[in-house]
C-alpha cells in the first residue's frame, strides 16, 4: 500500500456503513474511528485541516441515525479544535486523533463488555426469548448466558427488508441455542403461541427522555410485549444516547432506498423504507447499560455521569 | 378433452388452493365449487359415491382455514345426502349437485356485491387508510370508492412470505389509487407518519364470538389502529363464517411450509410459518358484511338469519 | 287565521330549530312533524305535490344530525308515496299524513315514556351522577327517581357555546334535587373530586354500530369515565337510530356558526363550532331504550325488531 | 314420614341454602324446586293458597343473588297463577306445580349438558387454565376435556372464606387432573409464573348487558387475565339471566355474615363479607350456553329466544 | 410620588394577582417582586420588621397555587432572616432584599428564555399543535419556531370561565400563525379532525414526583393526547416546582368565585370553580426545562442541582 | 445466662424469622443485628472467623427475600473484612461489629421516622385508604395522621395463609381508627363499593428499576388501583433496595410451606405458597422514602447518594 488516498479510506468505509455492508453500531463505530485513524495516517499536511473536515462531515452523514459513531466523532473534534485552537503542529494533531479514536473504541468494548456481564443473568433459565433484527450487545449476551449454564429458546423475526434477522438466527443456531425463526408479521402470534419471558432487542439511538430508536419493527414489538405483559429489555451503551435531543432536536429517522423493499415496484407504487422507528419508555421495563440496569428516565443523568466529556462537547458543539 | 380423470380434476385444484395459486376466500370457494361441478360430469356412475367423497375431502383439506369454501361443499353435501337416502339416481343426484354448486358461487357473488356496494361509503374522501395483505373485497371497495369520485391514499404492507401486499399495491394503483408500499414491520411506523383515517382488511374466517381470522400481521394492524384510535374495519362476507365455533370448536390456523420463508435456513433454526392469526372483536369498529355494517358480536345471529339453511347443516354435520 | 302561507309554517319552525329556539330530539321531532300537520291543512290542492317536498326538504335540512326527525319524516314520506302511486285524493293524502305524523308523535312520547321507567331504577340510592349537556330524557329520568324518593346529586357542565347544561341544572334544583354545575373542562376535576356513581347522557343520533352521537364534550365525559371505571349510560329512544349508517354511510357532524362560540374573533383565528362528536360503543355500558338496557352492539337488531315498519322505509328511501 | 310440616321442608332447604350447606346456582335450584314439589305433596288444601305463597317467599329469600332458582321459581308460580285464575282445584294446581317444577330442574340439566359438551372442545391440549370458586358446570367441563383425552393443568384458587377452591381441587384431582392450588391472592403470580391459556369460571347471575355475577374474586382473575391477555370464559346456563335488570333493576349483591371471615374480629373493626362480585363484558371473550358460545352482549336476545315463557312470565312478574 | 402607604403597593398587587388582573406564573412572580422591592422603598424603618412580614403573608395568600412566586418570596425570605439574625441594619436589609429580588427575577427570565431557545426546536414543521389555556412560554415557543421559518397549525380552546385562550389565539394570529379556536369540550373532536402532532402546555406547579399541575381541562387533553398517541410537552421552569410536596404536602388547588361561571345561578345550584387540575406523569412524554428536555420522574432532582439554594431554604422553611 | 452457644443465638432467630414469629423487614433487620450483636459477645476467640462466616450465612438464608437485612449484614461484613485484612484482633473487630450493627439499626430506625414525618401528611383528611397484610411503617404513618388530627377510614384485606391483614386491622382499630375489613379477594369489590383515595402498602424489596417486592395480592391491589385510577403509594426505606438487581440478578421470591394454605391437601393437589410478587413502576405514584417522596425511576439514584457505603459494598461483595 505505497501511496493512498486518504479521503478514499473514508469514503469506502463511508459507502460501506450507507449499504448496511457495515452494520450494527459497535461495528459502524468502530470501523469509522479506525478509518479515521487510518485517514489521519495518510493525510498531507498541507491541506490536512480542510480534509480533516471533508472526512468527519463524510462519516457523519454515512448514517443518520447513529449517535454512537457521532458521539465518537464528536470525541475526536474535540480533541482536534483544542490542539488547532492552541496551533498545535500537525504531527501533535495527528497522534492526539490517533490516541482518541483508540480510547473512543475501547469505551464502546468495554462498556459491551460490561453489559454482557450484567445482561445474562436476566435471561430467565428454561425460558423463551423474543428479540428483532441483530444486535452484536443482544446475541453476545445470549451467548454468555447458553455458556453459563442456561438453557432457552430464542424467537428471532427475519427483519425485512435486509433479513438482519437471519444472522441474528444464525449465530444464535452455531452456539447452540433453540430458535423459533419467523416473518416480522407473525411477531404476535409467536408471542400468543410461545407466551415468552423476555424480549430484548438493542438500540441504535436513545434521547434525553429514555425513548428508543431501533430497527423499524421494535415498536410492534414492543405493542406485543405490552399486550402480554412481556417484560421489554433493551441492552445498549449509553454511547448511543443522542445528546442533541436534551436541547430540543429530534434524532433523524433514516429513509433508505426503495429498491431494497421492491426493486421493481409498479409506477404509481411510492415504495417506504424507513430504518427506524420510537419505541417509547412507558414500554420499557429497563436498559441494560454499562450503568447498570435503570428505568428508561435514567439515561441522560447516567450518561452525563459516566461521559462527562462527551456531554460537555454536545453542549458545546451543537449542530 | 376426451377423457378425463375426474378426482384429477379436483386434485389439480386443490393443489393450486393449497400452493396459493389461487387465493382469496371467494377466489377458492368459487373455483372449488366449479371443480366439484366438473368433477361430477366426468365422475362414472359405477362408484360414482366413493368417488364423490374423495373429492370432498380432498377439498376440504386443500386449506383448513376457509370456511367460506368449507360452507359452500357441506352446502352441496347437503343436498347430495338428502338425494342418497331417498335413493335418488346418480342422474338426479349429479344435477342437483350441478345445481347447488352454482347457487352457493351465485350466493358469494352477490354477498361480495353488497358488501362493495355498502363499503365504499365508508372511505373518507381525501382520508388515509391501512391494508394488510391481498383482499378482493378490499381492493373491490377502494377501487369503487375512486371511481365513485372519492380521492385517498392507501398504506399497503408487503405481506411476507408470499408478498401478497404486493397485488393490493398493483390493482390499487392501475386504478389510479396513490399507495404508500411498505414493508410489514413498517406498519406502525406508517401509522404514526401518515395518520391514516381507517384500517380496512379482510377475513380468512369469522368465530361465533366475532373473532377474526386474517392473515398473520392483521393483529399487529389491529394493535397499532388501537394505538392511535384509528377505525379498524373488515370487510366480509358473513359465508367465512365457522359455525363449528359456536359448538366449542376452534378455527384450525394453517401452518404453511417453511421454505416460504427461509428456503436455506441453517440447521437447528426451526422455521415457523402460521399464514393466519385472530383479531380479537374489541379491536373492530365494524364488519361490513353482505347485512349491513354489524358489530362482531352480531356475527352469528345474522349468518342464521341470512344462510338459515347452512346453519343447519352445520348443525347436523359437524365433523 | 285567516289565510296563512303553509311553507311559511315550515320555514317558521324550520328557523326556530335550526337557532336551538327548539332544542332536543324529542322537542324538535314533535315541532316538525306538528308542523307538517298544519301544513298539510292549510296548503292548497292545486300544487300540493311540489310544496309538500319542498316542506319535507326545507324540515330535512333544519339539523342534519336529528335522525329522529328525520325516521318520523321518512314515515310521514312513505304514507304519502304509498297514496301517490295509487292516485288517491289530495284529501285522502292529507288525512294520512295528519294521521302519520299523530303516529309518529305518539311513538316517540310512548317511547320516552317506557326509558323513564326503566331508566329510573338505575339511579343509584344515595348516589353522584355526572350529566353533560341538556337531554330532557335524562332530566325526566332524574326527576323521577327523585319522585320515587332516591337520594343523589348530580354533576351538571355548562356546554358552551349554547350553555344548555344551565337548563339542566335549572330544571334538576326546581324539582330538588342538588346539582353541582362546573365549566365542561371541569369534568375530571369533577370526577375525582367527587368520585361519581354513574354518568348518563342522552344522544342525539346513534348508528348501526353501537356508536353514539351526542353533544360535543360527551367524548371527553367518557373518558373521564374510563379513566375511573364510572359506568356510563346513554338514556335514548332507539328512533334516534340512523337507518343510513347500517349501508355504509355516516351521520353527518352539524357545524355551527362560529360566532356562538366567539361573536367578535380576531381575523386569522378560525373559530370551529362543531355541535356533537361520537361516543365509541367500548365506552357505554348500557342504553336504556324503550327495549330494555340493552348493550350497544345491540341497536340496530332492536330497531328492526320494534320498527320493522321504519327499517323497510330507510331500506327503500336511501337518499 | 307420616306427618310432615310443608312449610318445615320449605324452611328446612332455605337454611341449607342460606347457609351453603347447599351451593351452586344448579343444585340450589334443583333442590329449591324439589321441596316445593315435596311441599305441594304435603301441604292441606284449606289453607293451600296462602301456605304456597309463604313458601315461595320463603325460598326467594334465601339467597337474593340466585336468579336461576327464581326463574324457575317464577316458572312454578306462573302456571300457579294461570290455574289459579281459572278456578282450578286445589289438586289440579298441586299436579301442575309437581309437572313444572320437574320441568324446569329438567330443562337446567339439559342447558347444562349441552354446555358440557360443547365447553370440554374449548380446553386446550396441553393447556393450563385457571379458575376460581367452584362451579359444577365448570367442573364438568373439565372431567369431560380430561376424559376425551385431553391432557392440561388447573390452577384453583382456595376461594375465601368458604374454601369452595377446595372442593373444585379435590374433585378434580380424583379425576387425575393435576392442580395447582393457590391463597386468592396469589392469582396474579399464578398468571405470571404459569401463563396460562384460559381462565374458566362459571356464574351466579347475568345481567341484560352481559355482566356476569360470580364469585367475589373473579373479577380480580378477570383483571389478571386482561393484564395477560388470557381468553376469560364464562360456562353458565342462559337460566341465570336475571330479567328484573333489562328492566332497570340491579342484582342485588349477598352480603354473607362476618363470622365467615373473622369470628372474634376485634372492636372497632367491621367486617364485610360479600359474596359476589361483577365482572363486565369487556373482560369476557364468550359465554358458553347452551345455546352455543356466545358474546356477552347476546345473552338477553338469546334467553328470549330459548326461554320465550320465562321471559313473558318475568315481564309480567317484576317484582 | 411622595408619600406611598407600602403595605398599599402589597395589596394593590396581590389584588389584581388575585382576580387573574396580572396572570401567568411568570408575570405574577415578576410582579410580586417587584411589589416586594417597591414596598421597601417605602416601608419606614420603624415597624418594618412587621411590615414585611405582612407584606410577605399577603403575596403568598394572593394565589395559592403558584410555586414560582412562592419560591422567589421564599428565597428574599431566606435573606432577610440570615441578615435579621445577624442583627443587620435596616439599610442593610431593604438593600438585600431588593438585590435578591431582582436575583430572582432575573433567574426566572433566564430559565425562560432557556426553554424557548430549546423548545422551539420541537415544534414539528408543517405540524398541528394542540395548546389549552394560556401559558406566555408555550406562546412565546411557539412564535420563536414561527420566526425560525416553521410552519404549523395551532389548535387553542377558549378556557373557560375566563376565556384565557383567547389571549392565546389572538397573540398566535398577529405573530402570523394560524389558529383553530374552539370550545373546550370541542378538544377531542380537534384531535379526531385534525390529528395533531404535538401537545404543549404549560404549568403552574410541579410536584416532586413530577405530576404538573395546570388550568383545568389540561388532565382532559391530556386524556385525548393519551387516546391518539400525541406526544404531550410541558414547557415549565423548575421554579415552579413546589417543594413541600416532597416533604408529604399536597399542592392546594385554588377554588375560584363561582361568579365567573355563572353570576346568577339559580338557588339549590352549587357552582364550583377550580381553577386547575392535576396531570399525572404517565401522560407526559417531557417536560421542557431549563435544565433540557426530561422525563417528569426527572424534577426533583433538575431542581436540586439548578437551584441549591432553594431546596436548602425549602427544607428549612417549610410552613 | 452462664454459658451460651453463639451459634445457637443465630439459629433461634433465624428458625423466628424463618417461621413468621418474627416479621416485617425492619423487625426481621433489628433482631437480626442484635442476634449478631449478641453472638459476637458469646463467640470464642478460638473459631470465632469460621464461626461468624457460619452465623452469616444462617441469617441470610432465614428469609431470601429481605434485602434490608441483606443490606445490613453486608454493611456488618464489610468493617469485618477491612479488619480482617489488617489482621485486627478479635477483641478489635468483635467490638468493631458491636458498633457497625448498632449503626445499622439505628440508620433503619432513623429512615422510618422520616418516612412517617412525611407520609402523614399524604393521607387525605376525611378519606379512605386501602392496604394489604401487614408493614409497620405503614401502620405508623396512620396512626401519626390519626394522632394528628386527620379522620379516615381503612380497608384492609385479611392475607392469607398468615393472616398479617388482622394485625393491621388490630392495631389501627387500637388507635381509634375506623377499619373495614375483608378477604383478599374482595379488594376489587371494596375499591368498587368504598372508592378510596389512596392505597398505600409497604414493601419487602425494591429493584434498580423501581419495581416493588411486596406480599402476594399487593399486584392484585395494584390492578384494582389502576381501574379506578386510585393514587397507589409505598412506604419503604431505601435500604430495602437489592443491588444485585442493578447487576443483573433477579431477587428471589420466598416460597413458602404448601402445609400454611392447606394442611391436610388430598394428594395430587399441588399447594404453591408464593410470599410476595411484584409491583411494576408504571402502578406506582410514588415511594414514600427517607429522602421524600419521589417517583419508582428515582430509587437507585437515591439509594447510591444516601447509602454511598452499602452501595460500595454490594459493588464488591456481590454474591
Amino acid at each position: 500500500m505505497t501511496k493512498k488516498d486518504p479521503l478514499e479510506i473514508i469514503r469506502e468505509i463511508s459507502q460501506k456503513i450507507s449499504k448496511l455492508e457495515i452494520r450494527g453500531a459497535t461495528k459502524i463505530t468502530i470501523e469509522a474511528l479506525k478509518a479515521l485513524r487510518e485517514f489521519v495516517k495518510y493525510a498531507p499536511k498541507e491541506n490536512f485541516h480542510e480534509l480533516f473536515k471533508d472526512a468527519i462531515n463524510m462519516l457523519l452523514k454515512s448514517r443518520p441515525t447513529e449517535p454512537a459513531m457521532q458521539n465518537g466523532i464528536k470525541y475526536v473534534l474535540y480533541t482536534y479544535n483544542n490542539l488547532a485552537k492552541k496551533n498545535a503542529s500537525i504531527d501533535e494533531i495527528k497522534e492526539a486523533i490517533e490516541i482518541t479514536s483508540m480510547k473512543y473504541i475501547s469505551m464502546i468494548k468495554h462498556a459491551i463488555e460490561k453489559i454482557v456481564e450484567i445482561g445474562w443473568k436476566r435471561i430467565p433459565d428454561d425460558g423463551t426469548i423474543m428479540t428483532h433484527c441483530h444486535s452484536s450487545t443482544v446475541v453476545r449476551i445470549l451467548i454468555e448466558a447458553k455458556q453459563r449454564g442456561k438453557s432457552f429458546v430464542v424467537i428471532s423475526s427475519e427483519t425485512r427488508p435486509m433479513y438482519q434477522g437471519r444472522i441474528t438466527s444464525r449465530e444464535l443456531a452455531k452456539s447452540g441455542i433453540k430458535v423459533y425463526h419467523i416473518v416480522d408479521s407473525a411477531m404476535r402470534w409467536a408471542a400468543r403461541h410461545f407466551k415468552p419471558d423476555l424480549a430484548l432487542v438493542g438500540a441504535d439511538a436513545i434521547t434525553s427522555t429514555g425513548v428508543i430508536i431501533n430497527k423499524v419493527g421494535s415498536r410492534l414489538l414492543a405493542l406485543t410485549a405490552k399486550e402480554f405483559d412481556i417484560p421489554l429489555y433493551v441492552a445498549a451503551t449509553l454511547l448511543k444516547l443522542d445528546p442533541r435531543t436534551a436541547f430540543g432536536e429530534y434524532t433523524p429517522i433514516e429513509m433508505r432506498d426503495p429498491s431494497e423493499v421492491w426493486p421493481d415496484a409498479p409506477e404509481n407504487v411510492i415504495v417506504l423504507n424507513p430504518a427506524f422507528e420510537t419505541v417509547s419508555p412507558e414500554y420499557i421495563d429497563g436498559i441494560i447499560t454499562e450503568f447498570g440496569i435503570i428505568p428508561p428516565s435514567e439515561v441522560l443523568r447516567a450518561f452525563k455521569e459516566l461521559y462527562k466529556e462527551i456531554w460537555q462537547i454536545s453542549k458545546e458543539y451543537r449542530i
